[in-house]
């Protein structure tokens, strides 16, 4: 049995859905380690958030951030926390909304995705800047 | 301390809300041997999902769907991700809201779920065909 | 390694979302000897919820109430439902959208937050009344 944690900061994203699932794999190869376990990544922020989807089409990552404009619209009439700019509560609420932190198995040292699925970084923010994340890989060791 | 984990598809559900705890409780027995620990279910797909939800009454199940068809409305006019049929994108964006794995404690070798919680496999797609779902379950043994 | 459980009894909060970092820190110790481990917390309920989400400003978390109060309306014409009450399938979808449990890394006996992050109880309900938690913390012991 073995834990291995780890925090990283990702480069900087413009606004918008992007895959990072190569970043994970290259900065975390403890998890290759793991012959049956769990990877947690955790974003230490409350404007992005993560989330696993389509891995393939770019298209599916537009029509995210389209949808999520359109359900999660700046400049409601009811918000009262507007002094962070308009895109800031909404970035609160898609950020809950998405979750901010993923649980992926692993099998014989590495996660356990289906064929059609990636890690998004979902930067909810205009200008969000590098975000932290928490990268915790726990089972029985190969 | 031990990790058992486990690959099962499913039978494949038409679309909407459907209740999957006795499933899942059948297929995997392994966690009847932890005294304290977490089960995860983790689906491999990037257009159905799980959640946990009323267990008693079937029309909270379709108003899940009822409301969530309102909420991701198919041929929004802002998808360019449409070549695999209207129902697919509104999949995608259901998917991400709801999650793709749970996250159940275990108490002496059962899920420590409250007495109106169950287990929903959401079916987003008109044809999903079965599901496969990665179970693992760790903790202390009994 | 080691594994701890506990389950809680949360004080009633009025509809809305409510800080509980505190609580959480309170009243599970067992946490602090984790060098290296994960925290669950799950809620036993369907119709209140947990997310993570600004510790500071009062105002995001009244807009958390107002946002999804129009995303998840009450008397929505389809819902069937009805019985229980007008805020009580908005509860359960609400619920499931922002989730049922959290899961948190360790990192030398803490929770390893970023600066602006708490954790929020969302109570769905007008009258949720006491809501019960299990609490999971597992890891390498310092």
């Amino acid at each position: 049995m073995e834990y291995y944690q780890q925090e990283i900061a990702l480069p900087p994203f413009k606004r918008g859905f992007h895959l990072i699932t190569p970043i994970i794999e290259k900065n975390f190869r403890a998890l290759q380690k793991l012959e049956i376990g769990m990877l947690n990544i955790f974003i230490k922020h409350t404007s992005a958030s993560l989330t696993i989807n389509e891995n393939a089409d770019p298209t599916v990552r537009m029509d995210f951030e389209s949808h999520f404009n359109h359900m999660v619209p700046e400049n409601a009439p009811y918000y009262r926390h507007t002094f962070e700019g308009p895109d800031d509560m909404p970035a609160h609420l898609k950020a809950a909304i998405l979750g901010n932190s993923l649980h992926i198995p692993l099998s014989r040292g590495k996660m356990n995705l289906g064929t059609w699925q990636g890690i998004y970084l979902c930067e909810h923010r205009d200008y969000g800047g590098p975000r932290r994340i928490v990268l915790t890989a726990y089972g029985k060791t190969n």
